[in-house]
């Protein structure tokens, strides 16, 4: 891979701008908790299981910079603030719960403060390497569904770029690619962010995997016209009983995919799995700016006064889905079940 | 109306560049059927009902331009050529028949050239302005389907930017509006070109009717969410049995009107029905560049070598049509009978 998304290094967090993508290469030296709550909040970084990622990265840093007595109030000061970043994507809770539960363990038994710099750094390292190891493994897991000379339908970007590396939907996409059994991907836009047509027609390209790009509206008349064969999205959250939300545009998918008997799989790391969210109406949806939508690149495209709705995701319910890929296998419905299986609840 | 879409003057045929709006308001003056080609080649103009007129005034500024012995030629040329600029709108094949069929009728009786011209002109001119009548008849008929408090969703731009003026889908709504049954408008942008965030929402804006902006990948899940009560758009040709091509992205969202059990409307004037073509299958659809989807607003969004999909239009099957609205009524299915009633065959 010729990029990487986000790394802990002895000078703080290394990240990826994806704003500037495709037209620029650029990394951003973040030297505190503040910085990666900034980022995430501000797309340099985006994704859900990057988003915990570089979360429990955020803590190892902040720690980094907090005198010894401070640790504690540190610690819990900045899991507040990096959770506030983003509402929908569980990922995020999930690594802060992992890296908070497991540092204050360590505090009760008295460790040194240095040895607990040492275990966050290590720990955020941590979960960063398993993710890749668990996007190696949906991908693997994914593949095998798919059918022979596929043509692959993708939205947004579930990527190396969404992921510490390798990526879920394009883990799955790369690994049937592997195998010899895609024929083509179609990246859909996704407006209003751009990340597929930013980060996923050009992480493919990268990777030599054929993709053209279409617009979110074509979908559904390729479809039609029979020239998809199968669709692999993403997830920002999984509730217990199977329902997805993901990238604003994947309920349009999901619809449309169901209409013409078009397998629709979700691949994500048992991470996404939000079991104490019974169903989807539950997920919060972040609602962002209608400025992001009225501007494109610097222009605006709508007359001044018009305002636009941004939910930023949408909720895929679990009857849509044909399969959840996860590291630890793949879930079909009832859900209910499987996820809870997979999650060894 | 603060504008006008086409008009015909004796200095020429005077178009609004929509290509500018919502930025700028600009109207270029076209002195020859060539030029009158080109801007709708180029989208200066674009609405199958508007590209009809354009091309009627074409014709008309062509003659003007010729001398006595060329007419004949000439009209036939400039047929010709203003056929070719777009392949799914039939309203141009049907003005081009239409001013073709009644000036070649006229040179058989032996009208002096000069009359010749008088007749293109006013011919182009009586287009122009039964195109108004039909789109107020249009939205008078429409806007009686419409529930009360109706929340409607249009996609692309059918409006008086898309027609000699009113519109046809947005005649309907400005109907409604007038009778007091829509709490508001939602348009959907309408990647590649962004005909619902610059034409529609700038229409309606100026008309004070509420207007949100919405992404193309956002229909479904606020049908899903129940913020949606209606559906209508327009038509670029509608075949014998009710087969519906328009702006690509539509057939999807007819795909989810249905699942959410949202009536679906198309408006259109008669001149809109391709009785000639059975079926969707045969409606010719462009496709337009690579080009025009990567790049937005002059920048480039995809990386240098990737390529994207442009079919313009897509075909939305009859079944899926609740009704189509047309200056004389509305037809319901089986449209096959019911088309063929309104057209008067």
């Amino acid at each position: 891979m010729s990029f990487f998304t986000v790394r802990l290094t002895s000078d703080g967090v290394e990240m990826l701008d994806q704003r500037l993508l495709p037209a620029e290469k650029k990394y951003l030296l973040l030297k505190t908790g503040e910085d990666v709550a900034r980022s995430i909040e501000d797309m340099v970084i985006r994704g859900a299981p990057a988003i915990g990622v570089a979360a429990a990265m955020g803590i190892a840093i902040e720690l980094r910079n907090t005198n010894d007595a401070g640790l504690p109030q540190a610690l819990d000061r900045i899991c507040q603030r990096l959770q506030k970043t983003r509402p929908t994507a569980v990922n995020l809770t999930w690594a802060l719960g992992r890296m908070r539960q497991s540092l204050e363990d360590k505090m009760a038994t008295g460790m040194s403060a240095s040895d607990l710099r040492a275990e966050a750094d290590a720990l955020a390292q941590q979960i960063h390497d398993e993710d890749i190891e668990n996007c190696r493994a949906i991908g693997d897991a994914g593949a095998i569904l798919f059918p022979s000379n596929a043509r692959v339908l993708t939205h947004c970007n579930a990527g190396a770029l969404a992921t510490a590396g390798y990526g879920t939907a394009l883990g799955v996409i790369r690994s049937a690619h592997r195998d010899g059994k895609v024929r083509g991907v179609l990246a859909s836009e996704t407006r209003p962010y751009l990340q597929g047509a930013r980060l996923t027609a050009w992480e493919l390209f990268e990777d030599k995997i054929d993709v053209k790009l279409i617009t979110d509206s074509m979908g559904g008349s390729l479809m039609r016209r029979g020239e998809i064969d199968v669709v692999v999205v993403g997830a920002d959250r999984i509730a217990a009983n199977g329902d997805v939300a993901n990238k604003i545009g994947t309920y349009s998918l999901a619809v449309l995919a169901r209409t013409h008997e078009i397998p629709f799989y979700v691949a994500a790391p048992i991470s996404t799995l939000d079991l104490l969210t019974p169903n989807g109406d539950q997920i919060p949806i972040e609602e962002r700016s209608t400025e992001e939508v009225v501007v494109i690149a610097g222009t605006r495209i709508a007359p001044v006064g018009v305002e636009a709705l941004h939910p930023a995701f949408d909720v895929t319910p679990a009857e849509l889905v044909t399969a959840i890929v996860t590291e630890r296998g793949v879930a079909r419905a009832p859900y209910t079940d499987s996820l809870a299986r997979l999650a060894g609840v």
